[in-house]
């Protein structure tokens, strides 16, 4: 596919007939919220400032949590997994009364955000009563996750439910099977009312697509939400689901988890399954796509692993899983944690080299951590330059055909964010011999991390991120993630109570001169594009990396992290 | 690269110019057999025929035993890894004198077979003492296989050694790292005395290359030994070691343990590093290479696994590698087994078919196991040719272009074999769309494995190739063991007793009209290509299937097996 064709699948004429489908899929949502509880979404919708006010100022979601009872408030703020599980098992919760208070906060999620894609707020009424039900008559509940409600990620197949990840074309994808992890969540007695948002193509880390338009973040609705997971980031950072399902294959959980401030996993690919859903990734191989939960507290994203994987065992119905127990964690008594304030291709905005460096003078009062600054024995400005532009050459390797034949429907027009991934790495088809001289050099990378980086290590730290959330439209750099993605070491995201500030973060630092640099840092005509003033509530989270396969210890010591810098529960 | 130019690669005056490196390279094996023992030597020569006798009679090369001392055959034939450890310990034995006799059994093979491409013989002494001197000093074992003398596939790198996995190019090729397989098993003692042969390019079901010529089956050494680990297979045949490593992509472990009556597995990928070593494989993974034990008994393969794996750990050098450990198994109490007697694709020689059917007539008389016939259920001819053709082209999807570039410095002829992969699928260089495709194919069938053929059957029991060994340059079909590395289940190759049979194996059974089964049964001119007469000497063995990473239990119901046919270590 040459250059002057690459945009040939848009067609704006046949665009214009899959308006209506598209309408009519977007109205299920509305009337679903208002057959649900007419009177409280009128309420929400006279509170909640207009799109225009949402899209353009520094909004706190979250203060419209106050739309719901006190009781209902405390359902979703107060009670982790194992509270709403221990409640319904002793008669002071029924499923049904936290399913309705959870439909209420991803009702308030989506007025201010916009992170649904499809309703199923019928479906997951009548679930919650079969859970009451079952409780009653046997005395116990159905699984470990009795009666919590769990938002996903739209691309995940529902049996017989559109399933569009948000291709145009595939409005009419109604799929005959259904994405095992939501038969193993199912089987533990989770609810499901909402599918949230993710951007076109899912190769965004923002959330944007032409059927439910751009997702909001929580904490300023005029800021990204990230992506690609971004609907599940703006769900459950709004309290609208208890665990949001995501998956990541550039950084798409963990960049929405640090926008929006809360917890997320990119688990070691093979562990958790991805059967079953819809994207452009199927057969590619180079860089392996995971699926993973955001969670609002590091405890929680535990138990969703632990109980995932030990109890659901995915490898019996996904035959690419692996079958590996999450053991208890394994942590040295000493912990020695290599700190990358800067990956020596693109300088992070300043409020994440501030947050990076008050975090780790915090953590450093505990004499159970050893930090090492990692940069100067990092790959130079020059092998970031080489191994980034491979990272991103894997992404558009086929040419974007797959993408491509997914468009070319609908003739759907392509989004800026969409176009910049396409032109990832030049964009130009490649040969098999040339992924495979790439996937030769990954694997080579992939030693040289345990040999060289682990070797006197235990994990790393960095950003998620070259900044505090992103002006929408503007996620360009995918580095601080999708060089995890390439090389598949483990990564928890993680709040560290440090946000963005207009004053302190005004400095503009010294720059580099590579290309990255210069598309993140610097407009078209030369002047430099950061202004402190885009990012206000906008959140710092950092990024722990482990070992291939201890996952594991990656949580645990995110455990001892936030304990040790007070991060509460979100 | 377009049919015309495929073998563009051959070069008859470059490769005048390696002529002498090949002779020195070949003259140091010579050279080592005969400084080590010269009285010995002579002995051996004199006793045995001339190759050109060899290439043309069923000699049973196993008859040349008789040149070792009683001694020394009793060492070589009687004792397990188990009892060598042990009478090392106990003091009846030195590993030197383990490793003496194993050196002479390791001459007789290369005399017979061919099988060797370079010696170790004065680093095997060396180490043996160190091993003795160390038992003396401190009264312990180096490790659980200490004095324990393995062979190696020579495209294992071995440090500071020509290594060329018989690539002509590459016999100026010494590699500055060590695979992990031979640093693991240094360090629990083992002794490494020869490195040997694999074929052209390693992907033929046999074993000839262009720097030592061809490998002979020590059943009958006018047969094939099998291939790629073809040198292996000879080698542990000929008790010249007492386990033998050797990889598998399509076949290469099974089909040379099974034309040879030993034991081999093809472990799920992942579990044993591959790391460090020299193949045209680099970066492909749409089907990954295993590596993997040929041994004389069920119970010393099952030892290689259990201590690689659970005591090598190799996920600490190589980060490919899953840490999942060597578990004990799980039969359940009645094992229900799916008998594939044809794969619906090639027909199999008359011994093949016979020796299925006494197999599991034997096996029957144990109320433990139940065996359902597969072929009813099985794929069918039309998807069979389907999937086996994606298979081959897998092989071959970039247009045969690494393998190319490492032929093409010395300009080495290719052999028919090599030949015949080249064509593999047409041999055509396809798109990563296609390959994308591909893939997607093969994630499919992963599934229906798993979801409609094992959900009611623990395994699947059925030939490892068409035939009972092969004439050298005629191991023409793949499929009965390459189904496996594209679906990556575990196997199992064991002998059962059985052998070809001129009069019982005479009959041409029905035929099918496919391509493959047209390429396996017939001459160019229509006439059947199948000789009773050529088969004198092959063994029948057998190939165990089980889910992924359940090789544990693949292995124990192998040992079940042959002990209720009463094999015994070879």
């Amino acid at each position: 596919m040459t250059q002057d064709n690459m945009y040939a699948c848009e067609d704006a004429v046949k665009f214009e007939s899959y308006k209506p489908v598209i309408e009519a899929y977007t109205k299920d949502a509305v009337a679903q919220m208002q057959v649900f509880d007419p009177a409280f979404y009128d309420k929400c919708v006279a509170a909640i400032p207009s799109t225009q006010v949402l899209d353009t100022e520094p909004v706190d979601a979250t203060s419209f949590w106050t739309l719901l009872s006190s009781q209902e408030q405390a359902i979703i703020g107060d009670l982790t997994i194992a509270d709403l599980t221990q409640k319904q098992l002793s008669g002071e919760l029924s499923a049904v009364a936290i399913t309705r208070a959870y439909i209420k906060a991803a009702i308030v999620a989506q007025l201010t955000t916009n992170c649904v894609m499809q309703f199923m707020i019928p479906e997951a009424l009548q679930r919650a009563q079969e859970l009451d039900d079952y409780l009653e008559a046997h005395n116990k509940l159905v699984g470990p996750f009795h009666g919590v409600v769990i938002s996903l990620k739209e691309h995940m197949n529902v049996k017989g439910k559109v399933t569009t990840a948000s291709y145009v074309s595939y409005l009419d994808n109604i799929p005959k099977n259904e994405a095992v992890s939501i038969t193993i969540l199912h089987k533990f007695g989770a609810v499901f009312h909402a599918r949230t948002a993710q951007p076109q193509g899912i190769m965004h880390l923002d959330t944007w697509n032409n059927i439910t338009g751009r997702t909001r973040n929580p904490r300023s609705t005029r800021l990204s939400p990230g992506g690609s997971s971004g609907g599940e980031s703006a769900m459950v950072a709004m309290r609208g689901s208890v665990i949001g399902v995501g998956s990541d294959i550039g950084g798409s959980i963990r960049a929405p988890a640090a926008f929006t401030d809360i917890f997320g996993i990119r688990p070691t690919t093979k562990r958790i399954s991805l059967m079953n859903g819809l994207s452009s990734g199927k057969g590619q191989e180079s860089i392996v796509a995971v699926q993973g939960p955001l969670a609002r507290s590091i405890e929680e994203l535990e138990t969703y692993m632990r109980v995932y994987i030990n109890e659901g065992q995915p490898w019996l119905y996904d035959p690419q899983c692996v079958p590996i127990q999450w053991r208890e964690p394994k942590l040295p008594s000493k912990i020695r944690i290599g700190v990358l304030y800067d990956d020596n291709l693109v300088t992070p905005f300043p409020a994440i080299t501030r947050g990076i460096k008050e975090t780790v003078a915090k953590l450093s009062e505990n004499s159970e951590f050893e930090f090492v600054n990692l940069n100067p024995k990092w790959f130079s400005e020059k092998e970031m330059v080489d191994i980034y532009t491979t990272n991103l050459r894997f992404y558009t390797c086929d040419g974007n055909k797959v993408q491509s034949e997914m468009w070319s429907p609908s003739g759907e027009p392509l989004l800026p964010l969409t176009k910049h991934y396409m032109n990832f790495g030049g964009g130009k088809e490649l040969s098999i011999y040339d992924n495979k001289m790439m996937n030769a050099q990954r694997d080579a990378l992939k030693v040289e991390m345990l040999q060289k980086y682990f070797a006197d290590l235990d994990f790393i730290l960095s950003p998620n991120y070259n900044g505090p959330s992103e002006i929408p439209g503007e996620s360009l750099y995918w580095g601080y993630t999708s060089f995890w993605n390439m090389l598949d070491y483990p990564n928890v995201t993680f709040p560290v109570n440090v946000a963005h500030d207009v004053e302190k973060d005004a400095k503009i630092p010294e720059l580099k001169q590579n290309e990255y640099e210069k598309m993140v840092w610097y407009k078209e005509n030369g002047d430099i594009r950061y202004d402190p003033k885009s990012y206000i509530g906008g959140p710092v989270a950092l990024q722990l990396t482990g070992k291939r396969f201890c996952d594991e210890d990656v949580v645990a010591l995110t455990k001892k992290f936030v304990a040790a810098l007070g991060v509460q529960r979100r």
